[in-house]
């Protein structure tokens, strides 16, 4: 019997649900795991009642409710203290650099939609704040990563990780240049950490029918 | 000898840097605030490469450097454990707001821009996105400000309270409408708490010259 359940929108697209399943995952929270089709405004009819803000995630576990991904990162983190560094200086860095992508970045992510099954570069050259963007995550990552690694905070994942995750995918979709050898050594460690594996594995054996031209028709 | 500093932009307009504000005077941290103007585009050359991110609120404490509001709250927070609920499921629900208006409401935020020296409403109707925005934020105030408050967490103003304090200000500001008696005697609360006053004073006694029309000539 679980102690409750993360409701996750379609894993081929949903950025947020994929830092949340971290999250939930790597801090072993013993909760149920349902998958509801993203429609087209990201939101089905079902999740507007389903949870407070009408978004995924959304987290129950022992008679807490908990949405937004960084919220269900804070959760986890109160049951499984390594998700953020024990060290305070340490720690507050890895919070502003998780607050930082969960509040901006915004070129990035309208510009290059999460699509696990896409590969190949866009057509059109990226637009100067899309650059902008890059370029701040490139110095987040080659300084969490530059001090040892593989992961932003040392050598294991966790919530600093878990909300960059989906960029990883957004960069390894794209083939995004520009990037430092440590950045790119970081990102084959996100895309090969075990969990990952499991999730790109999960996105790809999802039906044909839960695609979206939204995504799939980005030249 | 104070242990770090806080800087943060004109008092008048930051919204942000009031959340920051209020978490380090919440928790008491001995630290002195710099209050820098903020220029056209909301970034001085100075702020650029002041903070990691280019951004207000930023926070130096004992060694530790803090940007990002949401993320200085939980710093805070380390230090003074009342600024999150004691009860999980209360403290999972006051994350989960406080995320939510981290990462959204950006119809309020775009269309009612804080302006501590405005007292009247928009010439204009509100757009349907806006007055979407606002029912939201009018049933989390009064969900959590019914359950006791006068605070959305009970008798103390805390970290849940300083992420939507600007929005308090805002909808006195603009007299937006549709609000609760709940959510209105809340906006009271956060209004006339003695932070909130200080901040006020000192907001009123900003140079003239620190006032830009981006803000000031909105109908």
């Amino acid at each position: 019997m679980a102690e409750g359940r993360l409701v996750i929108g379609t894993q081929r697209y949903s950025s947020w649900s994929l830092r949340g399943w971290l999250c939930v995952r790597l801090a072993g929270l013993d909760v149920g795991v349902e998958v509801v089709p993203l429609a087209g405004a990201g939101q089905t009819a079902a999740l507007k009642t389903l949870s407070p803000n009408g978004c995924v995630p959304y987290l129950e576990h022992r008679g807490a409710v908990v949405w937004d991904s960084l919220s269900i990162a804070e959760y986890c983190a109160e049951h499984h203290a390594f998700l953020w560094p024990e060290d305070r200086a340490a720690r507050a860095w890895a919070r502003s650099v998780a607050a930082e992508m969960h509040s901006g970045f915004r070129a990035v992510r309208s510009a290059l939609p999460m699509n696990l099954g896409r590969n190949h570069p866009l057509a059109a050259p990226l637009a100067e704040d899309v650059h902008k963007d890059i370029a701040r995550i490139n110095a987040i990552w080659t300084e969490g990563a530059g001090r040892g690694g593989p992961f932003l905070c040392g050598s294991g994942m966790g919530n600093a990780d878990a909300m960059f995750a989906p960029v990883v995918c957004r960069f390894l979709s794209y083939d995004v240049p520009g990037l430092s050898s440590t950045a790119q050594a970081y990102m084959q460690a996100v895309r090969y950490h075990p969990l990952m594996v499991e999730w790109y594995a999960a996105a790809a054996r999802e039906p044909v029918e839960w695609q979206l031209d939204m995504y799939e028709t980005l030249a």
